[in-house]
């Protein structure tokens, strides 16, 4: 007999060589049915692969993540099957699963290709295998056999990849007519895969060299019900319209020159203007909680980055050093602020007392990417942190912690990010050496971590081992409108930069003491924040941020003097206004502001100017009323502190 | 006869060999005492100088720049000579006139060295010569006579000067026992000069080669009488005292770090939210004059500057390009924001109708500067515009130059800034070739400039050949409150860039037109500014501005809560407050806050708490009652807003 233990940590004996299947079965047949696959002491294990030992056992649906990697992977095999059956002779190399599905590297037979016209052809032979229902089945192979079987078919890129495993048994796994060298795990049978399809193709160099031979990289995604493909491929749709690079164009907010460079953003008058709306936000927020504003250059000498350990990490792969006409003078690109506000709190003496210190800077840094890794605003080459240093006290830290965590807390509810996940990284329990900082800290940091997010009632996953050498942190994940993930926020302690620095305080005790130093990045940087902002909105962003809170159209050109006051005395108390004074019919005037998303519009006409009123519609609502211009503008401002409470 | 022109035009003739002097005296006796040399057609004359042509003519008092000039020159000769008689064996490399005074070069006799010890010496032996009145006498020497002279007495840096010289007749002036190799102009006689202060010694390395043999530069200044060498010690007492970068340290504005790098400031949070108050406010007044914002990146690809053509002037004094993993990819920090600029112009198609366009930026740029070279935050290696570049049609140019004028003069309105000149650079009259831009165009524009700055009533100096190559300009020169220069804004046109560039916008003829472009920058630079604001102010900022408006002090420990809940009050309605919760007597905190220059104290007690009440002091008045919370705050925030007014 074996004992399993479930999640819940209830545990349960069986035969030895039970299956997840026969265990799920025994809990319900529902469960049964919406199993992929099982974890068995943390591996991912088929859901007919026998268990011989006493194990931490957990059941995974497709909406795990465990339960989608399996369920692509298995049907990434089936694509291949797809593949062999109607391109004889193709020839392959690897198939995994990805964030949004799998892909296939193939190398196609000689003369043939393959474009989106052949898609459907592939779905449809990938639907007729599934429909056969056949098992995926593991099978032991050793090296020497597998390297027989393959060079036997024919295919090099394969036989390259066995012959680079290490020798001993080696698993391939065989679903109706095709066998593949793989790991696992797999789905029971290809049935389980009901809706499947074909995405894109692109090329990809044979081991990622540009020197090797270019293979076609064949992209798809499956499903256990067409409901959720269908689901799927709207939730695509709708992201391709909310795609910030699109978005951002379209409302004017940022730009990029191929002369200025790539992957460094220009912003438009209204992505400046939105950027310092945000930047005002968030300075307001720090100032109540004791942030203290400070400016630094966006270089710094070699002598800087010695100091803080970045140099000896600045590669080939950076952005090189500035040299000068003075032999002994080299500078940097500034890749973080961390540096600059440590030479900051060098600047004076503090006593225990002062502390803790925050020094807070919308500050700009440059990192190095490769141009293919670009991508809008969410990976550039210059961007701006909203970051902030914390210097206090050991006995502070979990004040501190807290205290930063409310102001995330209130920056999400504020901006509708009202879906978020945590992780709490800590050291590697088993290795604590790799640390720099004292034991006795370490355990007092982890602690304030845990129990301010206790304390703060948050839902937090805890990684040991996925904390830096120099200190725990904690990470906030926000889902979007469209229940994407975006790593945000970040809180970060550090005892190593205190150390390189020598900073100090003078303790009660009247000697030195180290202070630890907190980094933290509420939205991350400005530039990925807006990016997330734009597409979790899909560009309606609310009231307090938008570039226009209401627009005025004018009947007809008569009244566009009138509208033109009625702007200025509005854009006077802080609400921001326009007048759509084209001459057009007010129809068209309404329904083309509709579509721009400003939320309220204001008609002006005869009746309008005589009594001094304005008619206010809603975006989306239609007529909400008239209203006195000084009400209009109390009734925005309120709406506004509403939102900012 | 010759005829004299005076500069109201008026001419009288004169015999010919007239001298500058007998024409004052036929003025007035007065005038002939106070006169120090005289312009001849454009040229310092000696007083004493025949003149032997009909001339433009003037007369220069010490108070003129050529006055200044002849009266120290002439110091730098009598100082030489007393250090010849101190020193004997002494010699002498150049001894020129500078913005403060003289100095001479010497190289001193074996063994021999000047101390500050020493200066009283050599003051009261000049002050001896010179009330001996020896005449300054022009000689003319061929350079044989010249070279022998020199060679026998034995003075080889001499012998090196004149070997440079072009051949032909040198001139020399003698007086007492002193001959010096000189153009002149001088003084009649040494009896002139009345007051003499040894400043300081340096070395020199002799013609600026480090390779050399270092010299003793020896500084002085002198004055025509004694009250006035008094006040300028007083006044440079005081410059010492209101130094930036001493009143920086003690406001706790900015700071510099070795490791850093010279020439970057670090902005302390003090510092750091007088600059966002200054920029706000220039934010402010620009978003009403139709600016709108725009941010970008701090580096630009080596392909921006060669379009803007900065790339062939970035020479090997200059931070050098950034390399990075890529071949061909190369980025230079930002000297300028104007480029990246025009790539946001370029971004979208304009129409005559949408012009003047007008992009502000308060953009931080880097430029290498010697070490030597730098000085606080005058004299820096980064620092931030606040730039702006408009975009208008040549027939907008003139409208624009008033509107930039208008900010100017409100600018240095708000900031105690009354006393100041510009003066606008025009073509070189006679070479009109070497200039970008069509004849009209630049017609245009000067006569935009002169007609704009008449219209403000400016009181302007024209000064031709003075214009950059891509356009005219126009400067502003404020005095600060001990009367020195400071050149801050500039307004600049420029033809250059928008062909560079390639900018457009399309005409009402719906052909393409190019746009002219104005750089403008009413601080200079942030930097700059403050600098020049601390030692105009000595540190004490206008109550808009300043970092403390008002500080609470309880008048013992028991009050120290109430003060608090005063403070948070008046934090909220915008009054910048805080408290000197010290355990120290009433009397010490009012003397202590005295000094620091904070415009007003809350005193709070026993009799304040009761009536919900504030003891009003006003820094150097002293007391001007009682006011209730709400009173306080508006009587601060009513004084701001007259001064932003």
């Amino acid at each position: 007999m074996i004992k399993i233990t479930f999640p819940d940590k209830t545990e349960k004996k069986f035969e030895k060589g039970i299956t997840g299947l026969e265990i799920a079965k025994g809990i319900s047949n529902r469960l049964a049915k919406e199993a992929v696959a099982v974890g068995v002491n943390g591996k991912t294990y088929d859901l007919t692969r026998p268990i011989n030992e006493d194990a931490n056992f957990a059941i995974y649906k497709f909406d795990s993540e465990q339960g989608k990697d399996a369920f692509w992977h298995s049907s990434a095999h089936l694509m291949a099957e797809a593949l062999e059956t109607l391109y004889p002779g193709i020839k392959l190399w690897v198939g995994p699963s990805v964030s949004n599905g799998f892909y296939y590297d193939v190398d196609l037979p000689e003369g043939k290709t393959i474009s989106d016209k052949d898609f459907p052809k592939i779905e449809k032979k990938m639907l007729e295998l599934a429909q056969q229902k056949n098992e995926y089945i593991r099978k032991d192979m050793s090296k020497d056999e597998a390297l027989k079987y393959y060079t036997e078919k024919g295919d090099e890129y394969k036989v390259d990849l066995i012959s680079g495993l290490e020798d001993g048994t080696i698993t391939f796994y065989e679903q109706g007519n095709f066998t593949d060298l793989c790991r696992g795990p797999h789905l029971p049978n290809t049935g389980y895969i009901k809706a499947m399809k074909i995405m894109s193709i692109a090329g990809a160099y044979w081991k990622g060299d540009e020197k090797n031979k270019q293979l076609t990289r064949i992209y798809g995604v499956s499903f256990p019900k067409q409901k959720l493909l269908t689901e799927y491929l709207v939730l695509l749709e709708e992201a391709k319209k909310r795609d910030h690079r699109k978005l951002g164009k379209e409302l004017e907010l940022f730009t990029f020159s191929s002369r200025v460079g790539q992957g460094l953003p220009l912003w438009l008058p209204k992505g400046a203007k939105l950027r310092e709306r945000l930047e005002n936000f968030l300075k307001k927020v720090q100032t109540e909680y004791g942030y203290e504003p400070v400016i630094t250059p966006h270089i710094g000498q070699k002598e800087l980055y010695v100091t803080s350990g970045h140099y000896a990490k600045y590669g080939a792969d950076s952005f090189q050093p500035i040299k000068t006409p003075s032999d002994d003078e080299e500078f940097l690109l500034k890749p973080m602020n961390c540096p600059h506000h440590c030479e900051i709190y060098k600047a004076k003496p503090y006593s225990y007392k002062d502390l803790p210190i925050r020094f807070a800077e919308f500050g700009t840094v440059y990192r190095y990417e490769q141009s293919g890794e670009l991508h809008g605003l969410t990976r550039v080459r210059g961007f701006t942190q909203d970051d902030a240093h914390i210097f206090c006290r050991p006995d502070q830290l979990k004040e501190e912690f807290i205290k930063v965590i409310d102001i995330v807390l209130y920056i999400f509810k504020t901006l509708d990010f009202e879906n978020f996940t945590t992780q709490i990284s800590l050291r590697d329990k088993d290795d604590k050496s790799k640390y720099i900082g004292s034991d006795k800290n370490w355990e007092k940091a982890e602690n304030a971590i845990i129990e301010a997010c206790e304390e703060k009632g948050l839902k937090t996953v805890v990684e040991y081992g996925e904390a830096a050498f120099y200190g725990p942190k904690l990470d906030f994940m926000v889902k979007d409108a469209l229940g994407r993930s975006w790593q945000l926020g970040t809180i970060q302690v550090d005892y190593n930069l205190p150390e390189r620095f020598e900073l100090e305080y003078t303790g009660s005790d009247d000697k030195k003491h180290r202070p630890v130093m907190i980094h933290r990045a509420p939205f991350g940087s400005m530039e990925r924040f807006v990016a997330v902002l734009i597409e979790h909105t899909a560009g309606k962003f609310p009231l307090w941020l938008t570039s226009e809170q209401a627009v005025i159209l004018p009947i007809s050109e008569r009244f566009n003097d009138y509208a033109k006051g009625v702007m200025e005395k509005l854009n006077l108390s802080d609400v921001r206004v326009t007048v759509d004074n084209r001459n057009e019919k007010i129809g068209k005037k309404i329904r083309d502001n509709e579509l721009k998303r400003i939320p309220f519009m204001l008609i002006v006409g005869e009746k309008e100017v005589e009594n001094n009123l304005l008619s206010v519609r809603k975006q989306g609502e239609g007529d909400i009323g008239t209203m006195s211009i000084e009400d209009f503008s109390k009734f925005i401002n309120d709406r506004v502190a509403e939102e900012l409470k």
